[in-house]
């Protein structure tokens, strides 16, 4: 078919994708001739020969080009793709491969995009400088918390555990992933009433709070809530972008809404989880090209999947301007494209902290929900003692020292324990 | 924790979900505590017990209630959700809990809609008897075919592979995935030769036929193409819905633009395929719910996965009106919402129809593209040679008996075989 060159060299214009392969070995699919087939359906080949080939067509395929074990690349043309419209581009790298009978197993592992395309996506707005000038918070890692219970609570019940949480320490609230715009709890009403608890908080505390309502819907409703948000003196909103989708997504970071987008990704471990599918490190990558703020990458200690060098490494991603090949990755230069920051949540608690911080830097938003809200003493300990155990592993004093002198921090140690 | 109730009986408003899993079985989860964590993270609960938690929300808890071996199904209230909002939906009931750590893979086999929910998404606004009307073809399956080589060719050499397709008989005519709009084939200018084309094909056939462009991309682009074909007389357009996503395509449905909405899966098989993440059914649920009027559910016979048994049963979760409860399924009753076209599309061939309608009905558009392109006497002769195949099945001649006075027919079988 002639979709394999060894000998190629990609140019500075293609894209390039990194993929992990297991063969249909009851078909006896040699690994050569699955990568080879890969790289055909992805741009224009099909199973059979056609008559209505000719030779230009011939010369935009794909090309396999690397092939080490069960991982290879391929190099794409970019003008198989349209610019600036990642579904296209998705559907051609991450479409009907994953349904071949030639494969067993697939995974997208990285995409190294060229200048080109990547210039026809937004980026950020923000990104990790803009947040942090927003919040005045220059150094350290933001806390965040997201209301608890994650669905249920009224308007003013919201509000009231946002404010907790600000008073005692968050720089950030946010809504849970599945709580949008629900009988019990309207969005504009509970976006004004925690808007103006966030304003209180601020004056009794004299920092900068941030509450991040989740807009996720379909795409002119979204616009529509992000609009309300920014109207009410909003500056950030929140998307679960893996079940809004790309489109959606591009939509939302189109209208240029003068708010910080943070990105749930509920949903993606249908598809990063194990040796099928697609890599976390991919989705992230996405969701910086197309422009949102902060994401989550995962917390490598809590109750979610994914372990400390995957999460490292996605935080990585989205930090660094430069990102040199590895051996899951390839290299990207982000050129102009801001850093993004990676939030840590799922299951964190104050006891996990030095250790998160240790792995992960600084740059991170630390999020905990049931860590804070689940305290003994309820909310506004809680958030203290996510506080307490930052400042313990900022200042390099071991948590269990500094918890001597931090009773809220001694209390959830005692409670969930440490690492 | 309160998230299981084997003595309950799901209202007629409950949302009831089916789940097949494995817990970790290194952290030595049994089945029904990973179960009830599946439970609790998909509606009110968190991995420890709250301070802000009260009865209201405790009662708005989604329960197990019936578990079987590795299956178990789980009812939802409706007021957790939002109506008409599907990201909402999914971020609960397809969310955080496929990352869990407690279980080693989930896989969310089905959903049953309520009639609230249900009544809050358009559905298909043409369905199987719109689109049989507007194609005056009553009662044997379409047939279609996808522009081949499926990206490189020019708006007019595209437009006359589909002329030929569609002299030699085929109903439909579409891109494919992976083509929207390129530099060297302009969306508006294939359109337009497309269709010019198509409207000679109709004058000299005296059938109608039917072209879809592939208007995938960011929303509002999405909108301005899909407009642009209603202008141009198109009657049908075609999404890549899974790199789209959900909030597009409501999006693009809510237009009511009148259209026929062709589903292409591209990128399902990243999360359908094997045991972890979400099945084609449900995929294929949520699409006849949105609103597509045709949706791609594989071929059973071809170059993509999915076996006999489970295409069948996509196709009849689509087609049918009333869904009786199975092994893999829950019952369903979609009262007004129209029947959906099943499209079996990858790798077919003639060879292959016979075994194909039999296992599907007539209520189906048969696909091909390289198994007509492919042809050695070319398009014309591919399109002749399906339509062929398929009379032999319609008539219940068998198709090597049919070849014998069918020469298009008998050079395809003799190129590719038959089954």
């Amino acid at each position: 078919m002639g979709y394999v060159d060894f000998g190629y060299k990609p140019s500075k214009d293609d894209l390039v994708c990194l993929f992990r392969i297991e063969p249909n070995h009851e078909e006896r699919v040699p690994y050569r001739k699955a990568a080879e087939m890969v790289a055909g359906e992805s741009s224009t080949g099909t199973w059979t020969e056609l008559k209505t080939m000719n030779k230009k067509v011939r010369n935009m395929g794909a090309k396999v080009f690397e092939m080490r074990g069960n991982w290879f690349k391929i190099a794409y043309p970019s003008k198989l793709f349209e610019e600036g419209n990642m579904p296209q581009i998705l559907s051609s790298v991450a479409g009907n491969i994953f349904g071949m009978k030639a494969i067993s197993k697939l995974r997208l592992e990285d995409i190294k995009w060229p200048e080109k395309i990547m210039k026809s996506f937004k980026g950020p707005k923000f990104g990790i400088p803009g947040v942090r000038k927003i919040l005045k918070v220059s150094n350290r890692p933001l806390v965040g918390t997201i209301v608890k219970p994650k669905i249920g609570l009224t308007p003013k019940q919201h509000a009231k555990v946002a404010y907790e949480s600000w008073v005692g320490g968050c720089d950030i609230v946010k809504d849970d992933e599945n709580l949008t715009d629900q009988n019990f709890n309207r969005f504009e009403e509970r976006v004004k009433e925690t808007l103006k608890m966030r304003d209180r908080a601020e004056r009794e505390t004299g920092d900068k709070k941030a509450y991040m309502p989740n807009v996720t819907g379909e795409t002119k409703e979204m616009i529509k809530r992000a609009r309300f948000v920014r109207k009410q003196d909003g500056r950030y909103m929140m998307v679960d972008i893996v079940t809004t989708g790309w489109a959606g997504l591009q939509t939302l970071r189109n209208q240029n809404i003068n708010l910080v987008m943070h990105a749930h990704r509920a949903g993606h471990a249908a598809f990063t989880r194990g040796n099928h599918g697609i890599s976390m490190l991919v989705v992230a990558d996405i969701a910086r090209l197309i422009g949102v703020d902060q994401i989550h990458v995962g917390t490598a200690v809590g109750k979610m999947v994914g372990g400390k060098e995957e999460v490292k490494h996605v935080g990585e991603e989205i930090e660094e301007r430069i990102i040199r090949e590895g051996h899951h990755s390839l290299e990207e230069n982000w050129g102009e494209i801001k850093p993004v920051f990676a939030v840590c949540s799922g299951g964190l608690q104050p006891g996990l902290v030095p250790r998160l911080v240790e792995i992960m830097g600084s740059n991170i938003i630390i999020q905990a929900g049931g860590g804070i809200h689940g305290h003994p003493n309820g909310t506004k300990s809680g958030a203290r003692a996510m506080r307490q155990a930052l400042n313990s592993a900022m200042e390099g004093i071991p948590i269990e020292e500094y918890a001597k002198k931090h009773k809220e921090l001694k209390i959830a140690i005692r409670k969930w324990g440490k690492i």
